[in-house]
């Protein structure tokens, strides 16, 4: 395998909690180097979020590893005059304060861009650095929420439902990153960095599909279908005999045909109700009942089977226990264990993507707080021993 | 504002319906040249997905703006030379067909790369390349219920349950997009491309936070917890006394503190059963019904208000008619209009990031089928006039 392919890059990672520390950890996953600066005594707030193994985070070990910490005291002049420096050097700087923040601390965009033309500023937020939202304090529920997912999630006549991962933020540090890596890419072209941004509510919001003109042009709102999809019909989870649910869709015409077959109902074929897409989706109950059926007949496992052979979608509902035994994430090695000196091996989800040439590896575990205080203002600064044992004794790192 | 991040990238789209088109569709934002190559006289699948506005398909449009269409009979000699010729001239290829499809195409990888070093190759799946699940037919909600989505989603005691967006596809858009562009970097250096991927199932595993090791370290299996966020409390969803429903967190004992002053319910603070976020979780059911009382005495437009005063996270839960009247969203031109020959102005999602100096703009709205044939072989192929025709007349393209 060949190098990373960020190899290098000096990324600097004053993120905490989900969103910023994603982005910067799938950077550190590509190779660059992340320094995690992380507040002098506390660290990152999720440092304290359960669960717990051994007194240590499980919630921040996942989503910090590839990175080195160094601890700062952010409100000392030395503090900042040491983060100042630190983004002179650096390539990449993410931050996920609330609007305003990042100037007060010393890393006034201008002077900061005067230092150093260079330098990428991802600026992650709820609701953006500016409008009449700006200031609140940005929630991966909230964006849920207002951004319309809780809305189209769950079953009809029921509360709306919330996705129950946290998974708006995630996609907003996917998007910091991404816009991040188009500024670096045109940076070798122009020789000059720029500020980019995602947040929040932008992100839930991408991703409506039709929602919006559905809405506007058709004044249809689309609203919570249970586990159906709207699309197409049979779309749905039904209860095996076992008591476990499966996902089961046979959306064509060839795939209801195949269904009708194995489940040895050929009579649904002859039946008008039933002849397309949408005659199915208008007698969805119907439709519903018949594949219930058949399903209730047999264990997940069977069904599982039986679907796979006739090539239709069925899928177990897995747990998490499943999950973290699927053969094909094992197959390619997609949870992953990662060790740690209190806890000993940690597994965790491993690389989302994958590259034929270029290497993705764990280069560090998660740090502990300012794990590498010492060696980053060696290296990034040039410090001496001196020079870093006044900035202990002063209580600055 | 300057120049698209990604002007002047040639990229060669053969994907359809949502995770592909979504990746190339960003990087159309981002200014690159994306050729969306289809099938002759059908186009992408997807163009026959409702809702339709005058007869056009509008999850096609919301999906496939800033690119230009390209009809091909893949089936064909002359059409597989053509594919073929475009790949060498393209700097980047997507595909997201089932594994081994490409190569049945003339794209065989090898081939490829000895007359096109430079090409960056994307590959988009359900379950990945290899492992025995690489066949199945890869599905947003296949995913979902592989990749414990749906076992975490929803309400104790009730059926699993499916976010109601493709929010698994999206993301794999766009892991595929981040390898890409740093594929896109790393060929900077070293000059050659290579092969990247991203598949559904791995991109639902990634954002399973702390699922994993409570799992196979605590031994203690993730379930769904409704729209109770198992971190803190309170956090939920209650109803207001105008039937609405809102999202409100006051997760630390600050927060707590507030929500007890803004609600009257200053004595909340002297029960010890509320004393701290573990002690709140233990007994959420009664912090729950606390919360419950307050919110139920105000309609959600006040309630919304009185915590956005005192800085606590209260969000309605939007419908998608709010969503489209979302003041921030406004704010921010986060949804853009984009004209349909046969519709008029078509709403939908804007750009989901942000550069200060690149431009993101609409250089092309979603094409007809075909639309561009013709100055795309001029343009990439240098093909005449007399040559076009003859591949007209052929039925190539």
């Amino acid at each position: 395998m060949g190098r990373p392919v960020y190899e290098g890059l000096k990324v600097l990672d004053l993120t905490r909690i989900i969103s910023g520390p994603y982005c910067t950890m799938l950077l550190g996953d590509m190779g660059a180097d992340v320094i995690k600066v992380e507040k002098r005594g506390e660290g990152d707030i999720s440092r304290t979020y359960g669960p717990y193994v051994n007194g240590e985070s499980m919630y921040y070990y996942v989503l910090n590893r590839n990175k080195r910490s160094l601890t700062l005291d952010f409100r000392s002049e030395k503090g900042k005059k040491l983060l100042f420096d630190l983004a002179v050097e650096a390539d990449v700087l993410v931050q996920n304060f609330k609007p305003g923040t990042l100037a007060k601390m010393g890393l006034d965009e201008q002077r900061l861009r005067e230092a150093n033309p260079g330098i990428i500023i991802v600026n992650i937020s709820g609701f953006g650095q500016e409008g009449p939202y700006a200031k609140r304090p940005g929630l991966d529920a909230a964006a849920q929420a207002m951004g319309g997912w809780m809305s189209v999630t769950g079953h009809p006549n029921q509360p709306p439902t919330k996705t129950g991962l946290f998974a708006v933020d995630y996609m907003t540090g996917m998007y910091a990153l991404i816009a991040l890596q188009g500024a670096l890419y045109e940076r070798e072209r122009s020789g000059v960095g720029q500020s980019v941004e995602a947040c929040l509510l932008d992100s839930a919001v991408s991703v409506l599909l039709t929602g919006i003109p559905y809405q506007q042009l058709l004044h249809h709102t689309v609203s919570r279908m249970g586990n159906r999809d709207g699309v197409t019909a049979p779309a749905n989870v039904y209860q095996t005999k076992d008591g476990e649910w499966v996902l089961f869709i046979a959306g064509s015409d060839e795939f209801f045909k195949t269904f009708a077959m194995i489940s040895e109902q050929e009579f649904l074929l002859e039946d008008e109700r039933f002849g397309s897409i949408a005659k199915r989706l208008e007698h969805e109950d119907e439709v519903d009942q018949y594949v219930a059926n058949w399903i209730g007949q047999w264990s997940a496992e069977e069904v599982v089977e039986k679907c796979d052979k006739a090539g239709l979608t069925c899928a177990k509902v897995a747990t998490m226990k499943e999950v973290v035994e699927n053969p094909q994430l094992k197959y390619r090695n997609k949870i992953i264990e990662i060790e740690h000196p209190k806890v000993g091996a940690v597994p965790m989800q491993g690389f989302p993507m994958d590259y034929s040439r270029s290497r993705m590896s764990i280069r560090y575990a998660p740090p502990t707080l300012g794990e590498n205080s010492e060696e980053i203002l060696k290296d990034w600064l040039d410090l001496n021993d001196g020079e870093i044992r006044r900035l202990k004794e002063e209580k600055v790192i």
